[in-house]
């Protein structure tokens, strides 16, 4: 029986839920379990895994690219499932899938790819995006998609900022306790701001983040805006290596996973049968 | 003691809301009561009449000029009320409000204007916009801000049709029972349709409004598009004064109260004292 897996590409709002899936506390987080009177609200794995399973007729173990956050929305995330119902034609295999999502989940794609394929191992690079909302008028119909702040902020100084996260960094300093990665070095590969009046986009590049990284690196960067750190700072505080050294942690409901870049040998060879 | 009226201009979605204000059944309503199994989601009216009273420190009857039903969203809703608290500079009052009231709720405007202006009765015309997102792809991050509608539309037919709802007309056949109005004779100004791939917005202009009227007239001129009606079938939906020959409702989710113009003489002369 011919088994075969599938890549997803999976764009959703991230409010209604508890992110793309529990966060198990392991040996490194102090704090309290982050399921913690959240118990009930589904996650996005949850609830996907579950419109996938009422079509192709049995268990499945969805494994997702990014844990994102509870309030965090995706673009792009990826994840991969194994099946042997593979005479389902593609087409109608997403239409199927998609029409037991709710309206704020939709697979955008799905692919059949070798077994090679990790969603986490094969990842070669993500995007994160962050939107702020830079101004005192509400962004009362998305008030759950940005960040609503409003101070004047030193466009130029951000900017100045940002460049200094690009490169090979240890990135303890903006890390959330209880990450609970053996290594916090991580390669940022762009780090820019895109200001159109009045919102603020930034845009983060690497090859992997730790927990809350965007986050803080965007609160931290709204901080310099402000006057409160100096763009020079942002060296001194990767230096650091204490989270302490960095700035505020920017709310959750402002962050995309934009998309998910994969290491092109574990993708090849995607055969192509009667899934097409 | 100075008695001042204020005229508010309000931006909300409505989603979380059980609409501006609890309907009260009225002895044209046959249905249930409206309000049925929805004891305890709060209305706009409730919640920004409670930020208004912690602001000026006593009760306040706040008049909004549309019922907007539940899940019914406003770009200009219009409200007024009236207090002896005329010390307080208007940005000042306005932006106490304004930090009052949740991220959905806001308050774009607000102005002192004579006792003979009433949300309700100095309307002059309102309008309208409803908003449809035709296209296979779900809108993932505005579900609850346009109604998700797949399905080819003939623009020009539904144009042709829509043309046909301008005038003065009875528009029984495009009211929900229980709108408790004597009269369903009202006239549009305008009706038009926008459409830019995958976006059609629908904007609708009158003197005034039945109950669902804008959601029948366009769940009827969607009905046009897929073929299930011909343009000229309006004509005769209109004479016919029967709901039942009018096509369906559209969700509420879709629509928003653009703006309301109200008579001229009824706001003017505004007294300019230690209001600005």
């Amino acid at each position: 029986m011919e088994i075969q897996r599938y890549k997803l590409t999976i764009a959703y709002r991230g409010t209604a839920y508890h992110g793309w899936q529990k966060q198990l506390p392991n040996k490194y987080y102090k704090g309290p379990a982050p399921t913690g009177g959240l118990e009930g609200i589904p996650t996005v794995q949850e609830t996907l895994a579950v419109a996938i399973q009422a079509v192709v007729k049995h268990q499945v173990n969805l494994v997702g690219s990014s844990r994102t956050d509870t309030g965090v929305h995706a673009k792009g995330q990826v994840a991969h499932f194994d099946t042997h119902m593979t005479q389902i034609p593609l087409i109608g295999l997403q239409r199927a899938i998609n029409s037991r999502l709710p309206a704020d989940i939709d697979v955008r794609r799905i692919e059949p790819v070798p077994p090679t394929f990790d969603a986490i191992s094969s990842t070669a690079s993500k995007r994160y995006q962050y939107f702020l909302w830079n101004d005192r008028r509400k962004p009362v119909y998305f008030s759950d998609l940005a960040w609503h702040w409003w101070h004047r902020l030193d466009v130029d100084a951000m900017k100045d900022a940002a460049a200094r996260f690009v490169g090979t960094h240890d990135f303890a300093s903006f890390a959330k306790s209880g990450h609970g990665r053996e290594s916090t070095v991580r390669t940022v590969y762009a780090c820019d701001i895109s200001y159109r009046p009045p919102r603020f986009v930034f845009g983060v590049e690497g090859s992997g983040f730790l927990w809350n990284m965007v986050r803080i690196m965007v609160g931290t960067l709204v901080q310099v805006g402000m006057g409160t750190y100096e763009p020079e700072e942002i060296t001194r505080m990767l230096e650091s290596k204490d989270r302490t050294a960095a700035g505020h942690t920017a709310p959750a409901h402002g962050l995309f996973l934009q998309w998910i870049k994969f290491k092109p040998a574990d993708v090849a060879d995607a055969p192509q049968g009667d899934q097409n």
